[in-house]
């Protein structure tokens, strides 16, 4: 799932999810709410926007492809907004790939980890990231551009 | 430093901030910025009255105020935002207040603590919390509010 | 909340409660149950009674208060009966408060701390009480009351 | 050593000891007092007696001898006192025994197990036990019927 | 509870269960099933005739009566199927056992212990056990037959 | 290596391999025998076919590759056969994956994962997987398979 | 306690004190020794005196109370001499205030804390003070305030 | 297995073996060699003989008996040897039975547990026992009687 | 980013870099300098040339491709010098090809991963590569080949 | 380099450095200032001798020899200095001298250990010394001969 | 202290003493007894010579020299007794050393160490001797000694 | 073992060798080869000599020697080349010195201690070196030199 949205005069902001995303809203609603990625993706899109922002939007399962997307943005956005899913936990290489490309960039999760189970609780990207924020569920994405809205130049 | 705003008519956000946040804007810049906590109540309050909330504001040093205010908030207010400090990482009565009033509560930190020392990266708060935000500055507080507003019955 | 019981014949005991305790009987029943500090009191006091003591009821928030309640019952008690809530798992100031006086003291947990997470399963306080009481619910306190009847001089 | 107490009207409580507390009183008075086994079961039958309750009073070094005792519970008692000596802290056995007869179960130490070995504080029955009785002497098994005496019904 | 089936043209298989076992079907039926031991028993026994085995049944909830069969197995059985319950994470013994008779051995679980308790995610037998089936209910004593008749000699 | 069986009446079963596992029966015959991966997709079809099964065979040394494969079984499998190699050990991925379909699953590993490193006791899925047969060899996956017999609807 | 001695000319030394040691000379001497809280106060002042330094000595139960005290530090002290108690171990708040006050601190130990329980090994101070003596007796405060003049601008 | 030796003037040494050992010298000659439990015994009592003592020769798989063998060493014994395989790894129930009688007791292993899994390095009896002599194979029987030899009264 | 170089009469190595290895001299100089993986590619090749090696060069972000690569590798290479980057630490899937495949093997870091987070210290590859080259730049690479150059045949 | 002062009517203290303190004040400014181990022994000669000592002044990088001059001690010292450096953190031997001569004794750390690596803040010392001061750069030798000077008779 | 007994004509048995042992007999005897290390020499040449072996005895409190002297074992001695004192804890060069000349070997510790700090129950040098013999006093250097004569040739 | 080689234009490199490797090639072939350590020096002065480097060679088993070498070092070498053997794991007094002395350094292992055991694992050296080569045999010694050639100024 790939959408490349017109691009806003504050610039591009990558809107990255990773594994396992691709199911949101049609699996464990109970965990994760009903509102679908495609909803997200129009939810992420209209704050951006309002703020003068475009957004590209991409979803992997596969860890490569979001380190790809990482380096990818070095040349074509202003920020990025992560929730990494399940490669939050282990993934060392998503880590060194924002760390190198060096963006400012908001670390989301959906559902607050840190009432799941232990190995949810650390996170290999925080470290790297600006801000982080947790259990806000799909909201977080709003509240992450509004932070890149507040501090990138206008 | 306590200040009730006037009453809004979705109800009282009770915004409590722990020990040393009064030295905030006047010491450690590199740390957590030139913003005073007087600036953070007016950015909040600003963000709270859009949203048709009203604040209630209130520092201690002291962990057991924090405890009776979380205490007192349970029939005065509809949402909690808190950056307990220091005592995020060590205190189980602030927890247990928590707990036991169970309003909506959203947990800030201004700096990314993930970031830091390993002792700060442990907080016995964000397991009772609904949302956590952490890293994004003053504006930390703003987006608890807004996640508030996103939550919260209009 | 503090109400110095008449002195009995045997002396007083201080029964102390800590954070969260005054919410007793009104939040979170499940773990809890209906029964409020005011009824505790009421039902150690009467089993005090019964049994020759007077009791002295102190609940605080603080851990300084309960610090300085301690140091108070070198003079005035000869047991203590103490439920520290939250700050048994946190607090050396109170387990060196209660190595220092020196009394005869039970500590009381009114839930099974075991059953729960396990931050709540170490006490600073058990290895400087003589007897601790734990998941016997309120009648932990006639339990631990009943203790230093039969150990205490007539 | 083994004794089957008269029925009471309020039905029978197993008081079950585990290995080498048929030596209470013969050794290691500093650690466990004079009392022997034989006057705990005395002293347990008096405050059962005193509240309605039977005993059946049972003592092993076998950890089977306590599985199968558990068992031989659930059709003819109504509750457990159960002090399993060195097995509190390495039968897994007998916590699975407990969990299955589902009695109401009271777990006591004589000693103060949290001022002993390192070992000693972790006890596998806790988290299946209803109360835990610790360093109250040969009280301890007192008090472990009182708290049945005020819980079962009458 | 012990049966000598009559012995096979392939030999006897010692199916061999620990604490609590005898208990099965009547207890706890949301983690164990419906299925007694006795049920158990026979569909092990139908399973292991269709493949030309024997079964010698044993159930104890004495750590040293397993040890004993186990022994006794080196001279009477081709292969061992054991559940040894909680001994299974406290017990060196048993496995010091089954390492020295050296039979084909599986280890057995009816419920999936690693959704289970910590200390239960650790078996001191699986090191020394030729393969192991966990969760697959009482079904796993049929799998495990039906390994020993694929890889014992004909 | 895909191969898609014939559907059969009671529905198809996703076999699903990790990496390294291409090259069964290829290397390292001392650990995992010299049956190849193409002998298991024979055995594992037929043991299948006698139950009424189809299945759908997949192997990939991508962690992504197996979290797509999961994310289709949903709509195209009745049950899950995963052995996922090394990716037991690492992927939260592909547990999230797993939990997220929620079919039966059971996960199946060729040697006995217990005699080898630390590491590798460890496994992400075990407590998203209803069974678990270890140690097998290739006989796992029939023995998966028939559970998937025993406990699927006719 | 709290005495504001006389401003000397190199400016004023704060002596704060934690909980517990408001008792000391007058309980556990065997740990501690005879010497009174005001003798250390005499002895501090008349060592702060010799050098050219007046003194402010303050003692609190209270974890809040010694955080003020450090705020208020830093419009009114040189440097600091802190003998936190029970608080080193476990207060971040205090090592945060020490760290944003950045006055020259001196953390004291009357007993040696290395030779005590294991929790109190770890100083959360330590790492922020400049210098710590312990073991000393009442003599590590005139060493700290010897060693504060030796490194403060005569 | 179980003989009294007569006794002699110095008196009798219980010499205690625990699980497996029966099988001593038929199994794993690898690890434990060819001598039989059998011809231990008529070692140690030789070397008791020439020393002045009667030896008491106990082999059981059953942890409770052991407890009993060094119960009933109490009244009839001047010394213990004690090779309790397994069980030195997970019994708190025989070194509390070895406190209790307090005998001058060697502790034995015939390999050398230091050169086997991690698990066996810990024995919970070496800290209530006054020696302990590993690795000498059956000579440690010797050895430890030796010991006994050189340190209790002719 | 792959070259077959041309085969040279000693064989083939097989140069594998793992995630954002492609970014090497273009993002984080302080840790990794100025030169490029072109670069590496360039210097690699001269050196093997001079040995009498080829040498196939890959980078991927991907773990599964690095996996696949090695596999290649069996039939076409007679050495491997692997710099997995952040896979190093998180990949047995890695570190289970390189055991599959048998060749020999050198580990290559450029930066010294010891003097950086805790994370890096550990490598799943070291115990199954046979020499490890860590913080030599990118002359790592060169001393990797010589290594290779010195132990393969002539 | 060894230096043994005249002796002084309150005996001779011995102020022992360890390994790398002979480059004191050459390397590593930032560190360990620049005053020279010369300058140390004069600065210490100084104190003492203003309070009666003589000193016996000796540096070697080798343990053994650090343990040979503290068993020379025991007759020619009254008390003992010590900067063990590196040995601080790894020697038992200098731990067991120490304890074995019995002299009063300090340990001196010129830096703030607390600050640096997690393996310095363990010392095999501090809980042989009887006090133990930190940080207070070469001043620490001056505060711990005047600790001699307050603790040793006069 | 070094001395060559004559050599016998079963060779020469090297006992090594480490760092504190010449201080035997003359501190801390209550707990390593009266006994001199020139007793031990005594005793440990009698029992040798009356099985046949010669003796040659060292102690040294430096790591090296303890090295060197198992190094020159290799040509020189048939066995090797060795109490490395507090380097039994803290050195891997003598274990290597032990290993490297590969003779029999013998570790003795006069002391109960599993009764002291939890630093002196491991052991470095126990994986690579042949027997360990612990808490035996003076006798275990004997009794090692025995051992050896026990199982070199004669 | 200490030669000094003929001083070369580039300067000299300190080769230190820690304990035991004085027995390299004669014992233990398996693991560390056959080659002597003056094989290695021979080869280490021919790789020196071919990049204009002069060496200086030496061997120790003593701790301070090798610190003693080290510092010897910073006046008259401009690399050091140092297997430290066993004290690597060891030795804070050897990192300690080579930090002091501040020049480059690389770090050698014979074997590939990756492969051996875990207190192997660490290096105290690494973090202070600048490169370190492991399982590389005695060629390690020449790609040390190498690295130094490429990196020290012509």
């Amino acid at each position: 799932m790939t959408s490349a949205a017109l691009s806003a005069n504050r610039g591009t902001v990558l809107v990255l999810n990773g594994p396992n995303l691709n199911l949101l809203g049609t699996r464990e609603p109970g965990v994760y709410g009903n509102t679908t990625l495609a909803d997200v993706q129009e939810l992420a899109t209209q704050t951006a926007h309002s703020l003068g922002f475009g957004t590209h939007f991409i979803q992997s399962n596969h860890e490569g492809d979001l380190v790809d997307a990482i380096h990818g943005a070095q040349n074509s956005a202003v920020g990025i907004v992560i929730n990494a899913g399940a490669y939050t936990h282990t993934s060392v290489a998503i880590r060194d790939a924002l760390a190198a490309v060096g963006l400012p960039t908001v670390e989301v999760h959906i559902s607050n980890v840190h009432q799941r189970e232990e190995f949810r609780h650390y996170s290999y990207l925080s470290a790297v990231a600006d801000a982080v924020i947790v259990g806000a569920g799909v909201h977080g994405y709003e509240l992450a551009i509004r932070y890149l809205g507040r501090t990138l130049p206008q």
